[in-house]
């Protein structure tokens, strides 16, 4: 099981979710698993007040916050991760089974970082543009012929694995390498960085003044995928800064 | 993954299920990872027939059993397996939790058993006289301030802990978790692109003509420990070559 500390810096987000049912089922699922921070981004606004307001609803449905974009619901975690099924799409980050995500939640929240878990609406899942802000895209194995789960069910099985693997994660939590590293940088700082680079960029000639969306959304990836530090990404903005004033004087 | 012929010696047991919509979650997370044969007891028969019924059914449910005793369901079955929760009782007969189970019930199948995992109905659950016909009783460890899981969830969680578990050890290790990311960039490559960085760390007077070895060091360390791919290394290098050539001209 998870520390009371670490639950603290375990996010889970639902995007857009439809059926207040399932709202509740995913809440439900959160306090079986003593997972307690929810985040929703642009619900269906009826729908959410239904799910809130049900007969035995879960406290943690009281308290979860409500976001207009998912860029707001993650802005404070150091690891992002949407959850999916890879049938219909190439991904276009690191792709990590279930099983093996656990570790590496479990590796940042030790770090002091801040993990958040993405769920999209009942229908389509996750967009291409919700995945740009996550770090890394986490399958659960499902059957070939039916890959397709349940929002709560999707929900109860991540957060199953996250709370019960403690004993084969243990050894993954000491892996010395990680530790010289530091805190990642959030998704806020990240978005901060993309927008000093894009301007640096543009100042530059290397892409047109109106840059295009195509553009913005490959250095958003890019930069998750290179995952720096806190303390990087401060140093990293540094210099684009100046490069930036330098450029535009 | 369970290899076919296991699957069909494997059976999930609902007892007494009153809610359609549970029957057909439950139906759904078997089809999901990739389960087939379900055994109904004493159903209330208006909400089995609906939930059979209704559109978008699984297959499995038009095949299920209907069986009057939980004695019937599982005649056929070598281990039996009740699901619960340990808060209200003392329980008979062997408890082992969930992740412990899996290999257990594999062992017995690969020795021709058949295995029976049996739920409870949604209110309380099995009774003694229930788990009577059990070997043993599968607890899925959940927090104690909300122990009772939700039907269909606990199904979910229970067949995603069966089929994945060796998935894991066998097939999951030979699959690199970093396909989606492409080969890492070579220690030549991004001593090239240190250089340019340096170049326009200089240029935009971000640091000093005479660049200390101090920070030369640093940034090679920090291209390390962003390691970037091949193809991101050569996209930041085109970027800073631009850069560079704008900031000195």
């Amino acid at each position: 099981m998870l520390t009371e500390g670490q639950r603290d810096r375990f996010d889970v987000v639902l995007v857009s979710p439809r059926n207040p049912l399932n709202i509740g089922a995913a809440a439900r699922a959160m306090a079986n698993f003593g997972f307690a921070r929810l985040a929703v981004v642009a619900p269906h606004e009826p729908h959410w007040q239904e799910a809130r307001s049900a007969v035995g609803a879960e406290e943690l449905l009281a308290t979860a916050r409500e976001t207009a974009t998912l860029a707001e619901a993650v802005a404070g975690c150091t690891l992002v991760a949407g959850t999916g099924t890879l049938t219909y799409r190439k991904p276009e980050q690191r792709v990590v089974r279930l099983p093996e995500f656990a570790p590496l939640a479990r590796l940042e929240m030790e770090r002091g970082g801040r993990v958040g878990l993405v769920f999209g609406p009942e229908k389509h899942g996750l967009t291409r543009e919700d995945l740009s802000y996550c770090h890394l895209l986490v399958e659960i194995p499902t059957d070939a012929r039916q890959p397709s789960m349940n929002l709560g069910h999707a929900v109860a099985v991540c957060l199953y694995e996250l709370s019960v693997r403690d004993l084969a994660t243990s050894d993954g939590a000491r892996e010395p390498a990680t530790k010289a590293v530091g805190r990642a940088a959030d998704s806020a700082r990240l978005e901060l960085l993309a927008g000093v680079v894009e301007r640096a960029m543009v100042a530059s000639e290397y892409s047109p003044a109106a840059m295009r969306e195509a553009n913005r959304h490959d250095l958003r990836l890019l930069l998750r995928r290179l995952a720096p530090s806190e303390r990087d990404a401060r140093r990293i903005l540094g210099l684009f800064r100046r490069i930036l004033w330098r450029l535009e004087r």
